[in-house]
């Protein structure tokens, strides 16, 4: 009833899954910790890795011509954002995540919509 | 150590998981089939809905000082989405997710939230 | 043709400029300063009150049945914005803007919606 | 203080003002009128390009390292809306606003974000 395919759904669950780690962490986490935690670099890269998560979601969601051009660049915030939390060991479960939703904007993006 | 309550997790979960049924109904579902369900109040309703559950999640998420008041504002959305589907034999579904979701926000909406 | 009131539209530029100034300063200014910017308690007033301010616009733009009540809501995230900031000298601006918000979102709180 | 070029404040507020008239217009006008202005392929032009000049803005407030190719893919949503828009003369007002806010992120696109 949706028309959403089994493969976009399973990546906007990891892209909603990882905009909850990303903007939860960085919001909590990360504000308690200070320090590395909130060096400009680092919680830029988590923000903008939560937001491009949650407006991927909301292309797919609604079938957007766009969503899948959204989806390669949400990989990449996803890759940054990966980047920037392994030097931090706290943070490996945050990089997990990241690496997770990046694999599933890669294989989406190389795919084609449902019309 | 994202510092969320088990209880503020299903609250989040119940908001994005009525985010999507609303959202994604409204811009695929509803749209194609037209009539009834592209009659302004009923998809405003729909929109209305699926964006107050989304900032409800996202102020959760941030442990913000306004989620409490925006759960309560929200289950009202959600109640009012939920009566809206109601005489669309095909969105007994969606009708459904609105309550539950109104259900966990009423709940939330009476809680203190964590420090 | 927009259906919007002169009221609404100054209340939404109110909100639309003090997303900007939060949001904008929060994730640039606040970040590079680091130290009293980055405490939890100021950092989340900042983006809370940025994402109200946001989602309040969202809602009277579809003219949506909760908007007045998200004005009240955004009121008070402005108000503890505002407060947050007073401590702060380089932060005077934004405080500025916040209150100037605040005032527009009482008054549209008070007001009938558009039908 | 913003560290924020006049040039990309330009294409904030072109985003910002693209984003106000497609998705109030979506909400009210279109959904008003109902017939051509409710065809999917129509409303989820406007929805798609709303949202993406929304986010769009927000990455350029957040100087994010994804902002520049966000703006190219919002130069695309605003041209797909235009046209979809250009049939319907009620809908000139907006097929002028997203090619103004299309020709600012492609300008946008080109150009080295602030560090």
């Amino acid at each position: 009833m949706h028309m959403i395919s089994k493969e976009m759904q399973a990546c906007i669950d990891a892209c909603l899954s990882c905009y909850q780690m990303c903007f939860g962490m960085a919001m909590t986490h990360c504000l308690e910790q200070g320090g590395e935690h909130v060096k400009p670099k680092h919680f830029r890269a988590m923000i903008a890795c939560a937001e491009t998560c949650r407006d991927s979601a909301h292309m797919m969601l609604m079938n957007s011509p766009q969503a899948k051009q959204l989806c390669a660049l949400c990989a990449e915030a996803c890759e940054t954002c990966a980047k920037e939390c392994d030097p931090l060991p706290d943070m490996k479960e945050c990089a997990d995540e990241c690496r997770r939703c990046a694999e599933e904007c890669r294989r989406m993006s190389g795919r084609k919509m449902a019309a």
